[in-house]
């Protein structure tokens, strides 16, 4: 608990917002607005400004509706009450951590999504979302700048003999001067997400879109796609994990089919790939075993390197780990000393006050992008 | 019940299918397999190859379980029966129309949508979807031919003070020529659908692709945009519907743009603008305020012109009306034949056997984009 209160007054130290407590027993605002990831015209869920989320669920004849997020019983969940007009509806017993959170209902024994909230893919199933605003919310906000392009396309895999899917971020302007080339950065979900997370829950083109008007970086491209083309058990499973699959398609499949249909400047010193949770576990395996096509490794939330991992220096540009203050920021940081201290340009980044999700992987993303390719 | 019949006839003619009856009374064949629209590694919802579809809903302690799609009850749904293991499941009372449907769950007098299904934006909400297979499916499959990209573009709209989503679809090697321009169709969705409709529940994309890889047809682009800026409300409200708000967002805020942005060919007699059901009454009421701006006019299942609308026939190169058969396709043909006599280039489309649905407007537009740009 004294590291959590430690990290309560850091956080709100840099939000300048005033105190709030963790539990139920402080007095709850009566400030709530609907979230910004509802579906249109919807009220509920709502989010007010201490970070507290209310449902509100019509099923006049349910049994019982629980909400899957919050700080209530043995699972985290919060139980839903019925209310006069039928309707159910709770509110969490304290306030959740700022950013995104997948969230479902149970509902008389049933996994249901929230038909209020908008649907995010995340524990290989479309989820219901929930975003409580952050005080540092503008980098990924959608502004009045120029925007850059997400494309869906669709290239051919011999090698699981179908036409796969990618999302691919190119930057305003892209395409207006022919001559124009830029690096690539491939960039991976984690476990049970697919290609649609770094834009739907990550924001990685409004984060891009916003550096780039503000002049921070040098515009690059993002190639995002699907990582779990073999079957991985969560958990366990990782330790039989098979990267051979994945990185035929990645390495061999994809990155020859955006060279040869996007500007693209082909080559290693040119090519990063980054990955959150279990896309840094495959990015870790690939940046390994293909020195010779990257040259600058992100795992986010997703690992470490050690010195001994890596066989010729000369080839690595740039390392950097990250993850949440509520994970485990000590191995990121000694793992990023001791990479130092062997000659690596490696960095860290602890996003303050978030778990395992995805605000903590946006904030890395913020911090990564003017990293790379310097 | 005679109409019926003969289109039935109809259907089963092109499709070479066995014959199949309309009532409950015909055995079901135990030939069920997964949707195609179903989440990855959901069982169900399934359909069988008489055009049934079953449903399975996990939520033991619920009282009531209806699907909205079915042949069954008054409403026309499909009620649901608990069954051994807990869960709840039934198979609709007859087949369906071929193609994709939209529809929900109504658990215990609360809306919601099956955890199975993939969801789609139609009724102003997320819907569970799912794909009776088509006869005439493959006009619409994702085959092994070079694939063209979908674009999400995000634009500035000074009249609605915001940054507006709108897809583009590009064909295959756009931007390889940089000396190369294509003509663009402006494809508009129905009321409480979107502007993801067209590629996700329309699959346009895939359709251009098969056209261009078959030389059927001359690329050009495709942009999507949302359609509803103003309030409309279904039935009554169109009536007193004011074209003006969503005319400027598209004639003077987005078309500037791609042209600006794209490799168009920015003039009136390569432009062309399509809308099913609302979308057509918003086509119908824009291309007529902008002759100008609009050569090429598709109403699809969205009504009709008749030749005293139009001012200058000499602008006009192509209008195409369709409908489904289960809509009034009299009404189309009348039209059509009324347009020719009157001089224009003007072209009818009946999709069989289906109703005011997207098979009815995938095979619309199957028809549509070999006549645009000639």
């Amino acid at each position: 608990m004294k590291k959590k209160s430690i990290l309560l007054v850091l956080v709100l130290a840099l939000a300048g917002l005033q105190c709030y407590a963790q539990t139920g027993s402080t007095e709850i605002k009566e400030d709530f607005i609907p979230s910004t990831l509802n579906q249109p015209g919807k009220e509920y869920p709502m989010v007010n400004s201490q970070g507290y989320a209310r449902f509100k669920i019509d099923a006049p004849q349910a049994q019982n509706i629980e909400v899957s997020l919050g700080l209530g019983g043995a699972k985290g969940g919060t139980p839903l009450s019925k209310v006069e007009d039928g309707s159910w509806m709770g509110t969490t017993a304290g306030p959740l951590d700022e950013g995104f959170h997948y969230y479902h209902l149970t509902i008389d024994g049933g996994v249901f999504n929230d038909p209020g909230a908008l649907n995010y893919y995340g524990s290989t199933r479309w989820e219901s979302g929930i975003e409580i605003p952050a005080h540092d919310q503008d980098f990924y906000a959608l502004k009045n700048v120029s925007h850059g392009n997400v494309q869906q396309i669709l290239f051919p895999s011999e090698s699981t003999n179908t036409s796969r899917r990618a999302f691919v971020y190119t930057p305003p302007g892209y395409g207006k001067d022919s001559s124009k080339r830029y690096p690539v950065l491939y960039l991976q979900h984690g476990w049970g997400e697919d290609e649609t997370a770094w834009s739907n829950q990550g924001r990685a083109n409004l984060i891009m879109d916003n550096l780039i008007a503000e002049g921070k970086i040098e515009p690059f491209i993002i190639v995002m796609t699907y990582g779990m083309t073999n079957e991985i058990k969560f958990g366990s499973g990782f330790r039989n994990f098979d990267i051979k699959h994945f990185q035929t398609v990645l390495v061999d499949e994809l990155i020859p089919y955006v060279d040869a249909n996007f500007a693209t400047l082909a080559d290693q010193s040119n090519r990063a790939m980054a990955g959150l949770s279990m896309g840094g576990m495959e990015t870790k395996m690939i940046t390994l075993n293909k020195p010779d096509v990257f040259s600058h490794y992100a795992l986010l939330s997703g690992g470490t390197y050690a010195p001994e991992e890596i066989k010729d220096k000369s080839k690595v540009k740039l390392i950097f780990l990250s993850c949440g203050s509520k994970e485990r920021p000590d191995g990121i940081k000694s793992s990023v000393e001791a990479l130092k201290n062997a000659g690596f340009n490696a960095v860290s980044h602890v996003s303050e006050g978030t778990a395992h999700e995805f605000l903590t992987w946006r904030r890395a993303f913020y911090e990564l992008a003017p990293l790379l390719f310097k």
